[in-house]
């Protein structure tokens, strides 16, 4: 069985991101699923149509090209205002294009999210789950992942430290890598 | 009576965006009620708390010094796969920032969009209204003005010629306006 090539994609950009520190998480027990799990940046420039100079559009290029060659997307948003990240929507923005042509058409993507508060991204993964939904992304409907009161999840080095949430997250992704090779589009 | 001050935002960059041809529109039909609409540019850098650079910064202070003194918010959405672009959204971040005692918290905020498609933003405004609750917005509930089909709305040189959508942004400013005044808080 081939490996599973995953991309990852945390929608903070901030150092000490808990949602950076749980695709860490995710990166290491992943592999126990014959899958790998590589990063995108999404530091890109702002999405302008009018933006034709090619230097400023290489970072968009690459991050396109690393979705077109992933067999699976594997999303950590944080929620900022009931919403995903405006810097994640930006690049997801740059990644529809053309519309219902793109990258994102077709592929299998999975929401996860950790924030500080009770509700655990909840509200943000589902606005984006709608966002991937109207670009044909196929979305991983089930177990959801959300990580609540985030900071007593991960120690002083950002390594997810809560067993019960290692549990969780463990079984979401030997679902979520199950259901990525039956469904995708090949 | 006191001028109304209105800061309208367009959600989207391109030279030639319909929602910043709307927010044109509606900056010279909305004298008729004693207010005034200016805008704000909403070309920020990316939303990431680790950022320090008061340069770097600049753009983001101004953004939220021209919110903080409007009396209420006009924001034209593009739809951008079922939701509003990234780069509105980023801008949002930013002010939003400190939770709860931003400079979003209790404005006065309407939400308008145009697009191409046959539903005029009517999801990215849902969307969008769900943001500004997060943050405390106080939303302009009702009548909502979403402007389909907008190619066919506008002439050559970006103006609204559509008869029928400028009775409905007139009729929609007229309500605004007077709802604004009413609940914003002085």
């Amino acid at each position: 069985m081939a490996v599973l090539q995953v991309l990852g994609i945390s929608g903070s950009l901030r150092q000490a991101s808990t949602n950076t520190a749980l695709l860490n998480a995710a990166e290491a027990l992943v592999r126990r699923h014959d899958a790998e799990l590589t990063r995108a940046s999404i530091r890109l420039p702002l999405y302008d149509a009018d933006l034709a100079d090619p230097e400023a559009l290489a970072p968009v290029d690459e991050f396109k090209a690393a979705l077109s060659s992933a067999d699976a997307v594997l999303i950590a948003t944080p929620e900022y205002n009931f919403g995903p990240s405006g810097v994640l929507k930006n690049a997801i923005d740059w990644a529809s294009r053309p519309a219902y042509r793109s990258v994102f058409r077709d592929k299998p993507v999975a929401v996860i999210g950790a924030s500080g508060s009770a509700v655990g991204t909840a509200r943000a993964q589902g606005q984006l789950k709608q966002v991937l939904l109207g670009m044909a992304s196929q979305v991983f409907p089930y177990p959801e992942l959300v990580v609540a009161n985030a900071a007593q999840r991960f120690d002083g080095q950002g390594k997810l430290s809560d067993p019960e949430v290692q549990q969780r997250l463990e079984s979401f992704l030997r679902d979520f890598v199950a259901w990525a090779r039956r469904v995708r589009v090949t």
